[in-house]
């Protein structure tokens, strides 16, 4: 392969993707998509719909199957490291099967800078190379720029910064002094509730049909979140959320 | 005036808006430009740009003149908040005079839910009217998702919080304890240089023709970014930069 273009693809809608992602995604001969088993089925799709809307010449779809994880490691960062390991011989495997002269395409959620291994396990697989294919990322709309839209808010109150982190993270480390401003990736549980003088806004499955969103005092509207995302669950078959907590300091 | 869109059109390529963003565009009878004085004419001629390349039906386009601002106030807050007063003044007086019916349009650099002013000018705007206009916002890719694309690299490392702040705090707050990546945007000042030891990927102009990108450590690439500054300004007349620093700590 000579080139692999890593896309931004944003929040699922098809139209939140940007006319350079349209561009890149029409370069490509074989694209890889990640699936994460059954679960994510849906996820899967949704790029197959993105891919259907709007690429107009031939190409291949390779599904790349996730090698297992380890979900409750005693090393998390170690942990990692050796899941990103199998990975990237898995990827590197399934590269090398294809044409010297091919375009390679990789499909990213949102934007491949935030939370997203794939730029990652791709740099292992090219360290591995004596002559390593090109990667071109194209940027794409982040969860919480789609979540901020969806509220018609702005993350940041005038001039405060914004920290963006996981659920993991925020359990176990809290907010650091001087953060009045917190966007949660990758929370399945919920952690805003330790926060419970916090005004949050939150949003689930954003760009798809089945979005949802609620915000107020978490002690006044956490619940109807928990209710609101185990609905989701049920109707949509999967949730993937993301919200923004802030410090009740004015406006 | 019965809608408004605001849209996010990305770091100032053509090519960076979405599909949804392009769509949006397309309703608008009447797009308001706001000028920022002659150095920033360069940012209405991309926007002007942007709109030649994507709009296809007959539409106005209204420069708004942005109204003084006090660049060094003793009350940063207070004058932040007596000048978007001023501006939702002028903009709702140049609102109120487009038809009924019609649907407006702001465009946005990057996106709007970060260090942007025109969501909280428009809802001030709102405030003042008995039966307001529907605001809806396409949201856009950010410009530190553009630097990252940029710099092929992920602005986290493996779980790790980024703050995502303005020169001006990061000068009067520094770092807080527990974060070790921090995105900057608004700083005219190279505030990293205050940070020697850590890694800076600094990216200016980002999705122009001129785009000028450079990384390593602070202390061997600073002053040759500020070089590329200087170099900058003279060629495109302006300079708009952004950049990650991470703190030295393993990958």
């Amino acid at each position: 392969m000579r080139l692999l273009h890593v896309i931004g693809i944003g929040a699922g809608d098809p139209d939140q993707v940007t006319v350079a992602a349209v561009k890149a995604m029409n370069e490509v001969d074989v694209f890889v998509l990640i699936d994460k088993g059954s679960a994510k089925q849906e996820l899967v799709d949704v790029r197959t719909r993105i891919l259907d809307e709007h690429v107009r010449r031939p190409h291949r779809v390779v599904e790349f199957v996730d090698p297992p994880r380890d979900r409750t490691p005693r090393d998390y960062d170690a942990a990692v490291d050796t899941w990103h390991e199998a990975r990237a011989r898995a990827l590197g495997d399934l590269l090398a099967a294809e044409p010297d002269d091919a375009v390679g395409g990789m499909l990213v959620w949102g934007d491949p800078s935030l939370y997203d291994s794939t730029l990652r396990v791709v740099d292992r697989v090219r360290a591995r190379l004596d002559d390593p294919f090109e990667v071109r990322v194209t940027p794409g709309v982040t969860s919480p720029s789609a979540l901020a839209a969806a509220h018609g808010t702005v993350l940041n109150r005038v001039g405060e910064p914004v920290l963006t982190t996981t659920g993991r993270r925020l359990r176990e480390d809290g907010v650091p002094d001087g953060v009045d401003a917190v966007v949660v990736m990758l929370d399945s549980d919920c952690g805003f509730l330790a926060l419970p003088d916090w005004h949050v806004h939150w949003g689930a499955n954003l760009g798809t049909p089945d979005a949802v969103v609620l915000a107020g005092r978490v002690s006044d509207v956490g619940e109807e979140i928990m209710r609101a995302r185990a609905d989701l669950r049920r109707r949509a078959g999967w949730v993937m959320d993301t919200y923004l907590v802030r410090r009740p300091i004015g406006r």
